[in-house]
């Protein structure tokens, strides 16, 4: 009982956050005042609605509940290097993350990826080169085709509505476990895919429906490029920080970002939303909400919003991450040819990349804690899960993971305004039942938010997408 | 938009409750004072936790949201006749419920169910007698067969511990309309299996894990007691209403109950939990809540709840419905030979039942709108609503059902503090996943409420087992 507490007390640790956005003319005047839109949220979808805005005059409050920008992106100071504890990865295909990268002067590197990987699987750990894991020949004939098949089906899923898929209700009436279960001979194929669930949701393939997995193949590049480092979604980085690009669109918006103010409420009449925040009440015509879907079930709408869209709320569920920065003196792993690549199908961690800066001046290891491990992890000990995590870098990489110059981490499971990572997902039965009211304004109320894209869901691409969209909505609305 | 907005703040029509527990000696003294136990929600759950607690001397307060206590039993008066707009049935079986009824000196009769019944499906109006319907030889082969292999397979689940049955993975993988499509040939026995979910969980079959629906027969009495009237757990209905059960135990705890409070957070330390309402604040050694999971998401607990607890919170999801008493001058169907059960596959009205009093002389149907029904209900007008069930119920018994003298409905997908009724349920992939964390204590903080029964989970009785459970865990833990 006093260990639970005690790590359930337990918080992120490490430096400070290296990129900071601070409030201008703040004067908090919200009281009375008059907006044409309410923008609830400032991550990244939130802050592309309201640029979207403002660049066309609308008179537009962005109320966000931490005292930082950037929501689901959380660049910290781990010894004079930039390291995410969020959002961090693009790649190709992903053109409004690299426009906006672009636009803001932030660089982007290549996630180092050359050189031997290892793959711990069944209790054993292996190497390979390449994309191809150790796992006999059978069950690489079984990945190769299954991964044919999961994008063959995947196209017959329409981005804008998946419920119409020509199998939609079968497909959403089975996880991905299940119809892995059925579908593969080889248990090693499906200890793979099983990591790439883990990878790619932070979910276990049990929680996820499958309907909701060809989906976001489809609304991405398929799954080798999804899941992939090189040519994939976790080509590159930016460069001293993801969240840089949250605080740049802040940065452009002086005077409309106001931080520290949850919305507990919000009104809607014929006329006009009204908005409550702890403190304050904004008026204004409309309102966009730029949270996970699940994250609305906290605001109290009056009156309430449609019984799909609170069902859909309730339902998704948010994946369960607890990302670890582990850094050294030196790229040990790099010397010893490995690329810094793993995956394990036990223990705590089950992917590791190299987090070294572009340059490879700051060593480090990127470990993910994914779904059950993450829900284990989070009850542990801060000091118990450190070094349970350093033991699985050891069996990965030897025994030179043993020490550390530095260790950061982050638990989004405990994060109180996320409550999980990366992203909200569907578990079997909802997107066909509820998932009409994913992007439908109810009334004056508007939806972005990673979760809504047409295109890289879940990714930082999907939110600006989102928040273009909200916004495009929003002005419609207001010039009918 | 406008009539959206109209139609959300739609709320119950019809007489006043009939049956009342006032306050008594509600000094509402609790800033400052020490409790032995709080439990939290005054529903059965909630109430029984107390009655137990108080027998054994434990200083106990229950804080209840609402103004009325009772949680999902709500009973109402129509022209002078109770009817119940929540929990209303019980059966063989239930005898935690039936010996409450009787210390409480409430009666019990049985449900009417003789004559014909009337099916709608497909389009098509027949009518039955007995238990099978007409849906021809080899579906009805069928429905026997698999009633059969369901309760074979309920046989395997664990009630105390579901996540434990040989299959729990596989099981929980599928919805159960899933596992209907893969195992039956014909569509109409599916069919019929897919008006028994929504009559039984008030959800669609394709929202349920296949391991959840397999637990709650097993809990239960099996399909066929679960699911139906004469020897089943609708065979008979408290006199008077099912609140008087809620309102009895209230009674027997003078001081004990306070309404109007909702808890908005709960925390704990090494030595005891403080409980805030909106007004006060109470302190104490233990705390038992008494609701559903999902409505635990409400309350901030500090320390968090551990993470696979608030998962279960976010996951689980409550069915939907909309109840509906239509009353008649006379029992017009009862003289046409009709026994008053109608089930349907389409339409607002799926499920009808004779709603009559025990001796015949206040005359009602009972309707029953459930699942994707009660979305699409819940957004018409009350006027449309209202009109579309009289509808159905013309072409399930006749033009006579067109003029009904009074009619009263409730909306649960809109009650502000249940959100949903019957119970919270699991979709694929939650029971395997942290359903461990459903019953378990956090800290001092336990849980009661129907969802955590080992018998009869979803029904009245499960809330009483649920509540007496809770008790008998703080009186152990403080005898410790």
């Amino acid at each position: 009982m006093a260990t639970e507490l005690e790590a359930q007390g337990a918080d992120v640790k490490g430096g400070n956050t290296s990129v900071e956005f601070d409030e201008v003319n703040m004067a908090r005047s919200g009281d009375g005042q008059r907006f044409d839109v309410v923008v609830v949220g400032a991550g990244l979808s939130g802050l592309a609605a309201a640029g979207r805005l403002v660049e066309r005059r609308a008179a537009t409050v962005v109320l966000e509940a931490r005292e930082r920008v950037g929501g689901r992106t959380l660049t910290k100071d781990i010894a004079g290097h930039a390291v995410d504890l969020g959002g961090q990865f693009l790649g190709p295909g992903q053109d409004r993350v690299r426009d906006l990268a672009r636009e803001l002067g932030v660089p982007t590197a290549r996630v180092h990826c050359t050189g031997r990987k290892v793959l711990w699987l069944g209790g054993r750990r292996s190497e390979y080169c390449g994309r191809t894991p150790k796992v006999g020949l059978l069950a690489l004939l079984e990945l190769a085709w299954t991964i044919r098949r999961f994008d063959r089906l995947a196209a017959l899923v329409p981005t804008d509505r998946p419920w119409d898929a020509p199998n939609a209700a079968e497909w959403d009436g089975v996880s991905l476990e299940r119809w892995l279960d059925k579908q593969l001979w080889t248990r090693r194929a499906k200890a793979v895919f099983q990591i790439a669930a883990q990878a790619m949701y932070a979910a276990e393939a049990r929680e996820l429906s499958f309907l909701y997995f060809l989906f976001s193949l489809r609304a991405g590049a398929g799954f080798e490029r999804n899941a992939g480092i090189e040519g994939g979604a976790q080509q590159e980085f930016l460069v001293g920080g993801a969240q840089q690009l949250s605080v740049g669109l802040a940065r452009r918006l002086p005077g409309v970002v106001r931080l520290g103010e949850p919305v507990e409420a919000i009104e809607q009449t014929e006329d006009e939303v009204v908005v409550h925040s702890h403190a304050h009440t904004y008026r204004a015509g409309r309102a966009i909400i730029g949270l996970a879907p699940g994250l609305c079930e906290r605001i109290r709408f009056t009156p309430e919003l449609t019984p799909a869209r609170r069902q859909l709320q309730r339902r998704m569920f948010t994946g369960s991450v607890v990302k670890c920065i582990v850094a050294y003196k030196t790229p040990f792993w790099r010397d010893d040819g490995y690329s810094g690549e793993a995956v394990a199908d036990d223990g705590l961690v089950r992917i590791v990349f190299d987090d070294c800066t572009g340059d490879g001046d700051k060593a480090a290891l990127l470990a993910f804690i994914p779904g059950d491990a993450a829900r284990k992890a989070s009850c542990l000990t801060p000091e118990a899960r450190r070094q349970a995590i350093i033991d699985d870098l050891v069996r990965l990489f030897g025994e030179r993971a043993a020490r550390p110059s530095d260790y950061v981490e982050y638990d989004w499971i405990r994060d109180p305004w996320s409550v999980g990572c990366y992203v909200g997902l569907h578990p079997p039965g909802v997107l066909s039942t509820v998932g009409t009211a994913l992007r439908a304004p109810c009334g004056r109320v508007h939806f972005a938010g990673s979760e809504t894209a047409t295109r890289w869901p879940g990714f930082m691409d999907g939110a600006l997408e989102s928040g273009e969209r909200a916004a495009a909505e929003v002005l419609e609305a207001m010039r009918s």
